[in-house]
């Protein structure tokens, strides 16, 4: 069953047919409502999943039910493979947050396939060092960026950099879930917004934030942040 | 030139001899002062790093010259072999903050040999892989821990685990770096660190925390943490 073209995702980059053909003849294609749990943290791990259509959220929570957000994921995205270097445990838990298409392969093939093949483990390392640098990042932002500027680093990243001129960035969800994976309270998401507006003269208008060019925004939030400009990390992912 | 045993990092487990006495034969040894920059953040990398003894502090820093804390590093510790992945750029800077004896070997040569030793990449995907859930705990716990939970697990990591009883546990640097380290000014650290005493009962003597057991500091900040218990991170490892 061709479900998805694996070849197009930068792991799978070089590899052969049959692997591809393993893969594709286990893959389940299902439906999921917004809120269904799909995998949780520490959960002995049997498949990883590529989304092809809604949005998912990886996230940990402590006893007490607080949650912090690893991720919130569009369509084209991969989770849950690298539970092969976790124990073959899940190192987060995913839900959906917008009715959502998911592709599930058996992490096994993953598995039995790395073993021998090169090609993607080189892969999986090249990938593995863009998180690592992702991650170094989120953590100097939360120690030397205000609230404002880490807000500001998020709508660059939804923006397309070659843009010159007016630019009108969409949040790709509601505004609680933007906070919350910015690691703030509403609140201080809120009082931040207001801010980054006086500071950068955006416009806010719902979910859609207006700007007459990028410049503004760039000057404020990267002038607090060790990333060579032009950003690197800036390519539209969020 | 044996300068160092190579085969006792995680990442060597099951090389082979040539690629050990390449290594080897292109090894430098030298002693550094305190101060010392040994590289600096997307210099050109061209040696990676083992420190023999002292201690090495990563950091990136901004235009304005504020700086984040990426690691810092103890005698044993390997650097700067990461950046094979990162163009052959050094992901940071590295300066040396107690006099230190550091072993240096060529990347190239670890660059060819990962093109076709597979065990190489594996072992490397693993040690990624375990930076990755440092990386992702350093994030959850800025987002969800108090400063007084983070020293407490910040000490916890000092710690053997299976003690049981009193316990000393002595700062490995200054408590200015330690700060640093925990992405916290010097007036929030020295704050957060009486909160901590109060809040658990260590008795913090100078550079020395001591306590009647590991217990009361765990409860409090394993509490605001959602690895499982006993935590696969608590294994010394700061």
């Amino acid at each position: 069953m061709k479900t998805i073209d694996l070849e197009t995702f930068g792991i799978f980059r070089g590899c052969a047919g049959p692997f591809f053909d393993a893969l594709s003849d286990a893959a389940h294609v299902q439906m999921h409502p917004k809120g269904k749990l799909l995998v949780l943290h520490e959960d002995s791990a049997d498949r990883f999943f590529i989304i092809k259509g809604g949005w998912v959220k990886l996230f940990r929570e402590t006893l007490d039910g607080t949650q912090s957000i690893v991720d919130v994921l569009p369509k084209g995205q991969m989770f849950g493979e690298t539970a092969i270097f976790e124990n073959d445990q899940y190192p987060y838990s995913a839900e959906i947050i917008e009715a959502a298409e998911i592709v599930s392969f058996p992490l096994s093939v993953l598995k039995n396939e790395i073993e021998s093949n090169h090609t993607l483990a080189l892969n999986m390392l090249s990938a593995m060092a863009l998180y690592r640098r992702q991650q170094d990042r989120e953590i100097e932002h939360r120690t030397i960026q205000n609230a404002s500027q880490r807000i500001g680093c998020f709508l660059l990243r939804l923006a397309r950099q070659d843009e010159s001129g007016a630019v009108n960035i969409h949040l790709p969800y509601d505004k609680t879930l933007v906070a919350a994976r910015l690691g703030m309270q509403p609140e201080t998401f809120s009082r931040a917004l207001v801010k980054l507006k006086d500071k950068t003269g955006i416009r806010i208008k719902g979910a859609t934030i207006e700007m007459d060019n990028l410049d503004q925004l760039t000057r404020y939030s990267c002038a607090a942040c060790s990333s060579e400009f032009p950003c690197k990390d800036l390519q539209g992912a969020v």
